[in-house]
């Protein structure tokens, strides 16, 4: 195989209490990579078409990330990458984890799975560290291994695939305006109540457990951020009014996605999911807001030959 | 039924990264306790045996929960309760916890179990009021619900059972000092690092994610509290070395047990646990310090009729 063409999923980082631990990956939108042997050595970034990002490998996150799994191989041959972008930068939905991703599965695939999924999501993490300053797992970690993951340690990383019942739904609506990562960290205080840890930590274990148990009313009991959403909510328009429509339309929880300025939602069942993106809609609608919006399954199987 | 004798167990609470949300029941120590319906209306401790507690009703943990009971059912008849105490007063295994909830285990069975096990634990947490100030349910819910329990919420109430694999055991060790709730209460920061409360809810997720999944490999990689055990381990004698040993001699993990003084590990199997408790004894046999130590299942049942 001297080709391989892939999907790479958008993807929720936090999900409300799982602040920079959990992760979810979505089946209805992504980018598409592919990825070419080359009898040169290292990587290009031969075409980006759907978004403004740079050519240069070392300053392209699918560059980076793919030249750290290559520096681990020894590899003689070298890659030509072309990037679809769907997934817009900045929208809070794992734009630079999906590209990150897709760099090292499709070259991890082109050199015969040296490495596992779980190993590769190490190497995703050197783009991710390009893109926002630090290396976080958060995204790239269910965009490589699908599902919902848990990230219980960066060092040593150890990341687990959560159990996720089979009707869960995300809705996401990703109004267009800039949220820098790095901004958005700003916004974080250093120290936080312990009260208020106790409460995020309560949670989190209830969302896990209410994952394992098909119990979606615990998931919507545990969706509920303490922490960072009252800080984060505030810079994007209309919030407030967003989150509460989708919990009067019947989402199990709504909150954050990733640093924002997406919005996601959870619902039981397809329908309801949709009729909270159609609720979310016609509060944008009412302002001159652009957005885009998407319904989706959890993707169980994450990246993807395509 | 007229009378009552029940078996009141010991608990552990916060299981390191669960600080003030998680605790296990056990199954080799706990109280006794004989309830029996009076013609005179409220509740009187008749007799204690095993420890110098206050007698007096509104004095004695098991005489608060159990009158928090009464008046919400308006009953007509009182109770005399006599307390065989083994689990030692600020040992960290619950003892007021065991009192508290063997008093509104037993009345709610005598009265004809108009409440739930898990209804039982609101009125159980007043008594944990007056034993150290606040109400919590992290030792009378799996005194009452048995097993692996974690407190989603207090306000409102939300306890919910956690799955536990049935290899699982727990090695307790009793330093005999005494360690006041209250005081290692004060030794807490109002503020937590935002850092140390992520590794500390990664770990928790962890957790939960090995117990539903019997993955005892990431039991024992989450069991550790970044944020409590720094600030109380100083004040519980040899604790360093004793979870050091404990660790060496095949433990999962090792910590304090509530707010101390006692310390616990949790083993796969029970050969496991008993060479761990060996390897403690050994420490403390080195020393003058008397202690208590047991070898226990994890009581899935709880607090039950004998």
């Amino acid at each position: 195989m001297n080709e391989i063409k892939i999907f790479c999923p958008a993807t929720i980082a936090n999900i409300s209490c799982g602040f920079d631990v959990l992760g979810l990956c979505l089946e209805a939108t992504g980018d598409e990579m592919i990825i070419r042997k080359s009898e040169v050595k290292g990587i290009r970034i031969t075409k980006i078409i759907g978004a403004d990002l740079p050519l240069e490998t070392s300053k392209n996150v699918a560059g980076v990330a793919g030249l750290a799994l290559l520096e681990a191989v020894n590899y003689e041959f070298g890659f030509d990458i072309e990037i679809y972008k769907n997934i817009k930068a900045g929208s809070g939905i794992g734009s630079s984890a999906a590209s990150a991703a897709g760099a090292v599965f499709g070259i991890n695939e082109l050199i015969g799975k040296p490495f596992t999924r779980k190993e590769l999501v190490h190497f995703a993490m050197k783009g991710e560290a390009l893109a926002s300053g630090s290396e976080h797992a958060d995204n790239v970690a269910p965009a490589i291994l699908g599902g919902i993951t848990l990230v219980r340690s960066n060092t040593p990383l150890d990341i687990i695939k959560i159990e996720s019942p089979s009707e869960l739904y995300a809705t996401v609506i990703h109004p267009q305006i800039e949220l820098k990562t790095s901004e958005m960290r700003a916004v974080l205080q250093p120290m936080v109540p312990l009260k208020s840890a106790i409460i995020q930590w309560g949670n989190l274990g209830g969302l896990i457990a209410g994952l394992y148990t098909s119990d979606y009313d615990l998931i919507g009991r545990a969706l509920h951020d303490e922490i960072v959403e009252p800080l984060r909510g505030p810079f994007i328009p209309q919030f407030d009014v967003i989150k509460k429509t989708a919990l009067e339309n019947g989402a199990l929880g709504s909150g954050i996605s990733g640093s924002g300025p997406s919005i996601f939602a959870l619902s039981k069942g397809i329908e309801t999911a949709n009729k909270v993106a159609n609720a979310m809609k016609a509060v944008y609608d009412k302002t001159d807001l652009p957005y885009e919006i998407h319904v989706s399954k959890i993707n169980s199987e994450g990246i993807k030959i395509i």
